[in-house]
């Protein structure tokens, strides 16, 4: 499946690790720019995400009919894939076992935090190796940074090259988090000409989220977005972001008044407080929060055409009685999670023309 | 598969929780009498058990040859099952694993406790609702009282619908125990004209024990049943049942003289004490529970044709040289319970007729 | 599938056990010599260890490809797996795992500790044999003694013949193990005339490794093998070995000396110091093993065809740069484990022909 014009096969780790993330990234494909593992965002351009996209949708069309999802079924039917959760997060679990069942592959998992030190003395990288012996996959998150980006390094050196998926590693990155976001933008423009030229408002506690940091990263590979971030004070979006959109020539602007956005949105993302990185003083709880959530009155204001995603959970930021309105869409939003993940694999098991062939 | 006609989504969750559970009923099914969600026992009657009997019947006598089981696995291949079980119990948890699998659905599991209450400030609801987005059943077991009716609105209300089987909600509903309890009875008596008019006699802990109220609700609906209950004073049957029984005309028992019972029974459903809703005196201990026990002795006195259930687990309340007798039942008694699960879902799906007509 | 002339299932617990465990292993098997339970490592002899190892490489050669894997898939079809792993082993749970996934068999797991004793007062034989009800096949890895083969003749004896797979049980046998070793000898030697006449040589704590010793007995099956034993005297192997080597006419030798053992050495089994079974003092860390591991300058020392083994974890005493090596074999190993149970459950299932017939 794998092709042997793997780049990082041929690499010292000390050249490797030279490297920056951005120019680490071409390394992480083959010759044909097909992902061997997915580790970094950076590893996301233009092409790449149009092409995802498009292959999650036809997966999530095939899916639809009992022969379609027969069909993809069989297309992986060979393959083992190992979930190796050390850091949990049911969610993400959840979604790459289906992304994975989706494509007919076997699955196993390692979701105990005390396994991969079950071996007093036994490093990390041979405890993720020996699970990789009976695998063809593994999908990865851990606490232990960098692991992911080292298990790729050794595993494409090894006589067994098995691709590693990073679905989260500490405060770092989560590649296919960004991922499901940028298709969800995707699929909800679809009719209108894409993401190029949309205004997209982030909202709520900007600073601290990574999925408002990685998804206003990557929106940067489109024409003509701008974007407009609601927060107050102590949640405003971070300076590097902002270094980096005006690097990139992207507009953006910066606001406290919420309602005055809403009528020129294209998407409004909200978010909820990330009280889990508070000090001591539990700060979150002295902000006032209230001005940034969206109800029924905000509703009114949208456009027709417009929004409203969500990574979820949720607290109070949205209330309920929005669920049932059809630009609400993030339980949608969490199902594209699954379609992207499935896509990715198929990516990298070079399965995709088969998919893109499939027709009824 | 789920066709439109559902009955509850055309409902506001006021209405419907003014209803009694009775009343409720015929909301978790379609216009075609298919299940939609499993939430109540109060669901049953004398056709739908029948009918689901009967598919489990066929369901069972199919996974004989690997010709039927490869044909059943076929049925359900392109949908994904969401055992939420969040309340531990193992053995129904494997159950509905197994009845699911017979089908050839994909599994996945929530079992943790913590999952539902990981993100501090959602609600169950969105919790439960984020798990559907991957699957397209929902096997929930949960102490959360009343939440699977109240994902089964929610879900049918939606754009999606998802199916909710409640698998037992604390001490309340455990609809699929009741079902294969009455299915052992079906199976046991099906070639001596079936479960009318037999005499069937439970003994043990029969105030506390949830399995033996659910059973006796569900035979009233069966013609001619007699029923005898044999426990000591501490533990004999709550006077709600006798109440119903009177009210249906069903004949009944009381009695704490086992051996003069056994002789004219048909069935005898054997149970444990249940000293987990013991006080802090832990008053079960001082009950003398031993005349209630089923030994060889006891088994000399039992009708050719009779059966001896019990729930498990059991204690000394059968003595184990009774296992070897073909009367004991209680090993196939937990197999029925995957197969009437699996034949639940092939009906909620709508894959029964597929079954029955099945011939090698 | 499993055929009736069961010899198990003719006898009573009594007489069963008043045998020695050599006496009782044909009983674990059918009158054509298949296995039917696999509890001790005494039912291995050269012929089945030779057959078991031939379908392992068949099965490994047909796994290559898609078309060999999803033939592989097909054949357990219809058949549920169940791992019953109250002592965890996260390793050879996942490797029974892998195994039951190639031959397509369905898996459910039990591996919470508590979840035998979830019943206060049911035995740990009802326990087991409700979980059989779901089943097929049982593998099982539990503390309690005796527990498989117990279960082994309780199901023998029982209407339903469940097969028992012991994946170790205390510190008692883990006959899988040793059967991976072998096969990894084999595979290692199978240009060079096999086993036979090889010079095997273990390193490092020899009196509390299970798999050393497994393996040093299951080698006195082959003719004129040679074992050296190197470790430092607290390490050094147990006289009841030496005796059976003795009694075998097995020649065997002791050293201190690595270096000077390497150069004619066929394989090396290298081994982790085992301080779990250390006492209060320590007394692992008062040992000096350093002369005991091997590293660049042991590497070249080793014959062109040898082999380094390890049954993994590892500590210091193989250096990682010894890990590119082609003779370094212990991640294949592990692979092997794989191969060898998948050919064990194909062969307790009786579909071996149907592998041995196969081609593409």
């Amino acid at each position: 499946m794998i092709n042997n014009l793997v780049r990082l096969g041929k690499m010292s780790w000390e050249e490797f690790t030279k490297l920056s993330t951005k120019n680490r990234a071409p390394y992480l494909s083959d010759d044909s720019d097909r992902f061997v593992h997915l580790i970094y965002a950076q590893q996301f351009n233009r092409d790449n995400l149009e092409y995802i996209g498009q292959l999650a949708t036809k997966i999530r069309m095939m899916a639809k009919s009992k022969e379609g999802s027969d069909f993809l079924s069989t297309l992986l039917s060979d393959k083992r894939a190992m979930l190796y959760f050390t850091q949990p997060s049911t969610r993400t679990f959840l979604s790459f076992m289906a992304a994975c069942q989706i494509l007919g592959m076997k699955v196993a998992e390692v979701r105990d935090a005390t396994t991969s030190s079950e071996y007093k003395g036994e490093s990390a990288e041979d405890s993720v190796r020996v699970f990789s012996s009976y695998s063809d996959l593994i999908v990865m998150r851990t606490k232990l940074k960098g692991l992911a980006e080292r298990m790729a390094w050794l595993l494409s050196n090894s006589k067994r090259l098995v691709p590693i998926i990073n679905a989260g590693s500490g405060k770092d990155q989560h590649p296919t988090q960004a991922l499901l976001d940028i298709y969800t933008l995707q699929r909800s423009f679809e009719d209108i000409n894409g993401i190029d030229g949309k205004h997209i408002v982030f909202v709520g506690d900007l600073l601290r989220g990574r999925t408002v940091r990685s998804l206003a990263f990557l929106l940067g590979n489109y024409n003509d977005v701008k974007m407009t971030f609601v927060a107050p004070d102590a949640f405003q979006i971070g300076s590097d972001i902002l270094e980096y959109l005006d690097k990139k020539g992207i507009q953006y602007d910066l606001s406290q008044n919420f309602k005055s956005v809403i009528p020129t949105a294209d998407a409004i993302y909200m978010t909820r407080v990330q009280d889990e990185w508070d000090n001591e003083e539990g700060e979150s709880a002295k902000v006032d929060i209230s001005n940034f959530w969206f109800g029924d009155e905000e509703l009114k204001l949208l456009q027709k055409h417009a929004v409203i995603m969500h990574p979820l959970p949720r607290r109070e930021e949205i209330s309920t009685s929005v669920d049932q309105d059809k630009r609400a869409v993030y339980w949608r939003q969490m199902r594209n999670g699954m379609w992207v993940r499935a896509a990715l694999i198929a990516n990298i098991f070079a399965v995709d023309t088969e998919i893109l062939n499939f027709s009824e």
